[in-house]
């Protein structure tokens, strides 16, 4: 019997203005490789599809490489019927260039001042979200500076999860970490300060 | 008697909109790593000024950290006076977000299409250039994606280098590059395929 599968984001995506150029963040994928980890240990078979990142994820995932927020979303979608289970640690640019510079962007002359116009990408887990199926299960995370518990619902709500975990910039590129974790009513069910080994094993035994 | 001092800038630098995102470029620090191996073995004492990258610089030399060009300016511009060399080997962004947003843009209700203005970051090595004394020389480097050669020039001009290293965007994050050197005549002096390790000796045995 094969083992059930578990689909896991990871690290951040890049969106080019030209060929050298990116719009990014500083996720290192050290969430996605702590549940990735936790995963197997648990007995998922444990696909990752990953953002630029340097981290060495578990050699036991299958880990598939993307750049752009568009790339991750094709990749999730077309993964996610197989699946049981989703969480989406990566932090995948939600907006795009509007147009992309096939030459380098000069410095000296094209500008005083440059206007770039930005379009919403697509939501990867809102659209794995609007798919799941009766079997399938899902789980966001929001990384809010205001407002938290209440833009963190809206956001489970949105991307129809089971469970959302709620960090702040803090948690960027950094080992340690403080996340509450809410259920579909809004309620925290579990808040956790620790290392993100610790916060990925209890993402991990979350009632799904 | 003190050894001649070598100051090398290296890796990408990042421009926050908002505490998350920033625009950056995929430098990895690779050449101004091995510039700095190089530096050292021809008895300069090295310092690094260094945007965030993963990678590990010679114990030996002295490293600063910064996060954008703003910081990586003042840094340089600091430290020059007492410096004999310049290596501009960094990829600094030049341009950034007009405005900093304090809290994280949200992608649902604020926009269906965002325009960002931009505005030109001081340049690093002109403004060393131009504080440049007789005894002091600077080398830059150019990634052009057309007509390379002529806007290497013009670049050697402006920042009032010694020579120029003329690259492609296929040397970002690469071990392997390809590379001309040309001088303040506009001469290919150099023409070089080879690790960046290779390169960065020829670089630091140019005739400043």
């Amino acid at each position: 019997m094969s083992r059930p599968r578990l689909l896991i984001t990871s690290g951040p995506t890049r969106e080019y203005l030209d060929p050298v150029r990116y719009l990014s963040n500083g996720s290192s994928g050290t969430m996605g490789c702590c549940l990735a980890a936790a995963g197997i240990d648990r007995g998922f078979e444990v696909t990752i599809v990953t953002g630029p990142v340097a981290i060495e994820y578990p050699k036991e995932a299958t880990v598939i490489e993307v750049v752009s927020t568009q790339e991750m979303f094709d990749a999730v979608l077309e993964i996610w019927p197989s699946c049981e289970g989703l969480i989406g640690a990566a932090a995948p640019c939600d907006f795009r260039p509007l147009e992309f510079s096939e030459s380098k962007i000069k410095k000296s002359a094209d500008f005083d001042a440059l206007q770039i116009g930005f379009v919403p990408n697509p939501d990867i887990l809102a659209e794995a979200g609007r798919r799941k199926t009766a079997s399938q299960w899902s789980i966001g995370f929001a990384l809010e500076t205001e407002n938290g518990r209440a833009n963190a619902l809206r956001k489970l709500q949105r991307k129809n999860c089971d469970f959302i975990v709620l960090n702040t910039p803090a948690a960027i590129d950094a080992q340690e970490s403080r996340v509450e974790i809410l259920d579909e009513r809004g309620e925290v069910v579990d808040s956790i300060s620790g290392s993100k080994r610790q916060i990925a094993k209890r993402i991990l035994s979350l009632p799904v």
